[in-house]
């Protein structure tokens, strides 16, 4: 895969990651950058400007790099390896890479088990998911799933309890025991929670709002319901 | 003030916001967008990309409206007219826009009586602010403050209770009693609370982390806090 800009090479760099190419405008003049990328013979393709926006739409800073895609968990190590009282949360359709990054954070402060995302019409790991997630990334198991409903009826099987969220037909978020097994669904930014897997969940959960325009970026969504579980689970 | 884009225009069309002056590329063609300026006589200029570009940096859409200057609330009005148990979010030198706007979202949902801004090295109300705050910025009060600090102790000297956000010296934000009079202090992204802020407030509260990055996104840590107090107001 390729990933852009000065602070995601630094941040590989910095951790010793494989980096099998990089492509440097040839006006490029960084030179902590070039010094370790010389250091760690990182094989450099100097290029114009021209062919650097051709090949990355996004602000490169005139670095690209390509390394090693990243490894996904896999689905059914998850499912063979759950650990004793669970914590996942499935990302439903989730779109914007910021909010992704944000809640890849959030999910590594708070010690969850697994992220899932969904494999279609989703978040997936790029340079602004990297960017954002300031090195959480390394520290956390994502699990890319083909079908959310699927993994989700095998999570119950397995004796995990799943919590949605969404305004109607729900509870407010604090009234939930999340000290069992629990997998938590954060819907897309637009439009929620797909109605097939809303349909699955055990419970449905809402934060409750006072105001008029009552929509909460989906990070922050996401950083309020997974901080309910860490607190009820180290009270 | 000049905003730009699609979104940002409809919703200020929408919400008959008063539109001084409209700059269009000259093969803009949302005929709904043009068809809503006509019918509210707002005065359209046609320009070429190049001109646009020059007028905005961001991703115009090939849209740039010039619009009212935000208007923040006063110092003085607030301070004497607090209230009855005031809940006020302090965002101390936040520079991020998608942070400020996800965090406009928050207190608004949340039912915040006021967000405080420093005048100096912060976020303003920007397009980006207006586009990630999708419309909660009208049913919120921000004062532009001078100095921080004077204006905590002003708070203060009104009874109202100032927590920070530090991970050193500090006790778990659950471990505070909210349901008293409250400013929440919210660091910048990249270095948390001034010392002197840190020094102003009464308490000092800490969101626990478990992984080894242990870094929330600012908005994140804001949304966290603000519901821990909400959720202590409306129990």
């Amino acid at each position: 895969m390729y990933v852009f800009g000065k602070n995601v090479a630094k941040e590989l760099l910095n951790n010793n990651k494989k980096i099998n190419k990089v492509f440097l405008a040839e006006n490029f003049k960084d030179e902590q950058i070039i010094n370790m990328l010389k250091e760690k013979n990182v094989p450099i393709v100097y290029e114009d400007k021209f062919s650097l926006d051709k090949m990355e739409k996004g602000n490169h800073q005139g670095i690209i790099l390509n390394i090693e895609d990243y490894k996904y968990k896999d689905e059914k190590d998850m499912l063979d390896n759950l650990p004793d009282n669970p914590f996942i949360v499935i990302l439903d359709h989730l779109e914007d890479p910021h909010n992704f990054g944000a809640i890849i954070r959030t999910c590594e402060a708070a010690g969850v088990d697994y992220i899932i995302i969904p494999k279609d019409r989703s978040v997936s790991i790029t340079s602004t998911v990297m960017k954002t997630s300031v090195g959480a990334l390394d520290n956390v198991n994502i699990v890319l799933s083909t079908n959310l409903n699927n993994i989700i009826n095998k999570l119950k099987s397995k004796g995990v309890w799943v919590v949605g969220t969404d305004m109607q037909d729900s509870v407010p978020y604090t009234e939930i025991d999340y000290k069992i097994p629990t997998a938590l669904v954060i819907g897309s930014e637009g439009f929620g929670m797909s109605n097939l897997v809303k349909k699955n969940c055990d419970f449905i959960a809402r934060i409750p709002m006072f105001g008029k325009i009552n929509s909460l970026n989906a990070s922050v969504a996401a950083g309020i319901m997974i901080y309910e579980v860490i607190k009820q689970r180290t009270r």
